[in-house]
């Protein structure tokens, strides 16, 4: 037998301890004033840790984030972050000042330009921008945090967090770090006696912290259907006749933007005359979007599990437990891991918008300046190869992909981007090359950002029509097909007339016309709710949006 | 606006007081005695119900499986089973007792038999067989459980649970059922005053009964080294040189068997010499092998997050906390869900055995007979599409199977079947159809039973060398490179010798002499452990592996 290495098996053990007896003067059981959350980050924290300061595309540990930031760089350096988002202004700032020095992320919202401009200075060493469960992934494997700074609702002395509606990332970091020897911090809104639920146990959380205010938390799905156009409508109808009712999409997930928003109002008006009702968009893996409310006031909808929550939503989710996970509390239980692995193997159907499109169907939301991270669409649009149980919309698209091999039925996921052929500012959302590309070549990325790869793409929707790219047996095919429903973008203007007028006859495009649907048709008035104002009425005062969405 | 509909939004929490009504008498507080559960479960279980009875590959509710199955089919009757294992004897009876009549499941080793035949006699309604994670996801989609039946270790007054070193299923089945207004049901090997962790928060468990014997765990992943044979070694041999070494696969999953677990016992003896220490197998997604104990006490392993526990190994992983995940009380935490996440998203490289490959690459576990399940082996083994994230070995195998599109680069993942080329009983491994094709159409699936799809495998290795499909341009190539490497079954003897020799001149395939190995080499000298005694020795009797396993 070989000898073995003469080796401690408990090092982070006993570093965890070592830690844990520097920061002990701080806490009063687990107990640590908010003045005290620098200089308990400043006991904690060794040079080089990984560290997840909790924060996503919603909620924030805040406070947690302002203490890290104002902590002294001689004493904390050189960290790796690993965590969901980078949002907050703190969360470059602990950057800036050398307090980290390498990241791994998935998403940023407003920091996108900010973590350009850090990476271009050499202030951010890049590991890789991620989807969010593949970041939760390498949780267990190879990132797994010495330190994990989090945000809950409510703590007890003993540490027991009830994290709420926002419940959100917390379990899957915790679980992670807890169970490594790590240490757990979290900020909590208030410290009571009793919980109203315990989300995550005590024994697993090192020191609990009140903040002053509660923690952060975005509204980011919240779309007001005043903003929503007649294109938007158009295009929102085409969906529902031309691809939800032909493949009968029952489970799904929207992304956000005012195309699915629209969707959403059209189903009790547009979707309800042609009598879909149950037979689509019943189950959803969604974050609580408010402009869901009719469909699910008309029953149109079983059963919702959400990632996170959504500001003023708390109230109606927790009136409607029959849709909506709910807790022995009775508020909403969001898990994002869970989510994102219903969005991943129990939908049937991915659809959301996106920036630019190229020929081959590869879609990114980077502009030439800002990183935007990537979230969970990578994960929601990609066709799961380990998926094994059928369903009637996956087998039809498996059906429509196959090269005929019968024996080797296959399904394939509905993974449809809806766009205007022009976005903001007039841009094309159509391009020959994405920015991506050229965002890759300038900050030296190994990968050029891609939000969702073209061969996961199943249709495209503008409002020149629907590409079915599942019916197109080659790369020119797809190229024309795209093309033909690219408008009047150059992309558009390249289209061969006599191939993208083929593609039409082989139903491979869709005109509004060879749907049945009259472009004029497409008013303001098939919308459920047309203001924020109306989708309170529907929700019986129950949905209380954020004064920026109130204009009365 | 529409009118909307006159609904209760809170049926199922109605339907939960319900059940909770009329089991209260049975219960002191929320402990049942064992000899109540069925009388429990009567009460408790509504026609129709979808029930997930805790049972996986290893850990099993096997007293509430009992319970169920002597429950009265007259009160309790078509239920939908929706759970991951079906593995006792009980599991089956309840179908043929028409108290279940519908199933969704993942996996089942001894059982395999018995379902195909309860399929055929029209006794189980088949859902669809899964993924463990596909199922977990479903459990939050549309296939959320009305009553769970768990099993943990220890549980106290207020229903918190211990789950010890086998997690595993636990969390993600309970948060399913308890946050939809579910009933959770524990069996618990002892009720104590005080846990020495909390796995499960209380207020998430409505009954606990205490079981007269601790739940059963099936010593699955578990492989003899005194099996092992001269041919494994030299297909490990040929692994670790020509795949492992060439990519630098740090991050991996291994599959059960004998190949894998040469494997495992040649890294701290042949790969050693190779210098390849930390530059390969360094983090780990894996239930515990015990074979992988010398590599761990020769500090070829950083770290391992797991599956489930295995029979035998807890004192062992209690005792390495630097290498596995483990709670504040000292055992280890598993935790299927988050280890599964981990095997798609994380890891570089999958590898198992399979029992058939036909000429596409497509593999299977399905004999004509009987129906195997899926368990995580789809998972693990396909190509996450949603990954973002980049590492030298998922590049190289991209770029092997790049159609020169550099703009674009994309990673692959390593998906690696290792087989001899003729398996138990002689029966050929390479097939020109696969068995599960013809059970399909007896059984009138809609899918054929593919474990694995050829589109996602890379590379076949055989005791004649190894097959590197990534590099296969067309169809025809991938063909005869798997017949390249199958031998003297009759795929293999019907390969193209000339095109062969192409495909060996391009590296395609490689014998063990272009990997500078010579099969005389492979001896059982090589193994670091040639015993179960010789692992026990290795762990410094930290490992007590089960009386069949012991012959001293």
């Amino acid at each position: 037998m070989i000898q073995t290495e003469v080796r401690s098996w408990d090092r982070q053990r006993t570093a965890r301890h070592e830690r844990l007896g520097r920061a002990a003067s701080l806490a009063k059981g687990k107990q640590v004033q908010a003045s005290d959350a620098t200089a308990l980050l400043e006991a904690l924290l060794q040079p080089g840790d990984r560290v997840c300061l909790e924060g996503d595309n919603q909620k924030q540990a805040d406070l947690l984030a302002r203490a890290l930031a104002a902590a002294d760089p001689a004493r904390v350096h050189d960290l790796h972050i690993v965590q969901s988002g980078i949002v907050l202004p703190e969360h470059l700032e602990i950057f800036e000042r050398g307090i980290a020095r390498k990241l791994d992320f998935s998403y940023s919202g407003p920091q996108g330009a900010s973590i350009a401009r850090a990476l271009n200075n050499g202030r951010i060493e890049l590991g890789a921008i991620h989807t969010y469960i593949e970041l939760f992934a390498r949780y267990y494997m190879d990132l797994t945090p010495h330190v994990a700074l989090i945000a809950a609702v409510q703590a007890d002395a003993q540490g027991n967090l009830y994290t709420g509606p926002n419940t959100e990332d917390t379990p899957t970091i915790v679980e992670a770090t807890a169970f490594k020897s790590g240490i757990v911090v979290a900020q909590v809104n208030r410290i009571v006696d009793r919980l109203p639920r315990v989300d995550i146990p005590g024994d697993q959380v090192d020191f609990i912290i009140e903040a002053d205010r509660p923690f952060y938390v975005e509204p980011l799905f919240t779309r007001d259907p005043a903003s929503i156009t007649e294109t938007q409508i158009l295009m929102a109808m085409m969906a529902i006749k031309g691809i939800y009712a032909e493949y009968g999409v029952k489970r799904l997930n929207h992304g956000i933007g005012f195309g699915t928003a629209a969707i959403e109002l059209l189903l009790p008006t547009f979707a309800e005359r042609l009598g879909l009702k149950g037979k689509i968009a019943t189950h959803w893996a969604l974050n609580p979007h408010p402009t869901l409310i009719p469909a699910i006031e008309s029953g149109w909808v079983e059963q919702i599990h959400c990632f996170g929550s959504e500001v003023g939503m708390d109230a109606y989710m927790a009136a409607r437990p029959d849709i909506y996970f709910t807790g022995r509390d009775g508020t909403l239980r969001s898990n994002r891991m869970m989510c994102q692995n219903a969005g991943l193997y129990a939908c049937d159907m991915f659809i959301g918008s996106t920036l630019q499109i190229d020929l081959d169907g590869n879609s990114s939301t980077v502009t030439p300046d800002r990183i935007a991270g990537f979230g969970g669409a990578p994960n929601m649009g990609a066709d799961a190869h380990g998926r094994r149980h059928a369903s009637d919309s996956w087998l039809k698209a498996g059906r429509e992909a196959s090269d005929g091999n019968i024996a080797m039925t296959r399904g394939r996921k509905l993974v449809v981007q809806i766009v205007e052929t022009f976005g903001a500012g007039m841009a094309p959302t159509f391009v020959e090359r994405l920015d991506s590309v050229a965002l890759a070549e300038k900050l030296q990325l190994e990968l050029v950002p891609v939000m969702i790869y073209g061969d996961d793409v199943t249709h495209i929707v503008t409002e020149e029509g629907i590409a079915n790219l599942l019916l197109c047996r080659t790369r020119e095919e797809r190229e024309q097909a795209i093309r033909g429903v690219a408008g009047y973008t150059e992309v558009g203007r390249g289209r061969d007339r006599a191939v993208v007028q083929k593609l039409r006859e082989r139903r491979v495009i869709r005109r509004p016309e060879d749907l049945g649907l009259n472009p004029l048709d497409a008013t303001r008035h098939l919308l459920a709710a047309r203001s924020i104002r109306d989708l309170v009425g529907w929700s019986k005062d129950l949905y209380r949006p954020p004064s920026k969405f109130r204009n009365w």
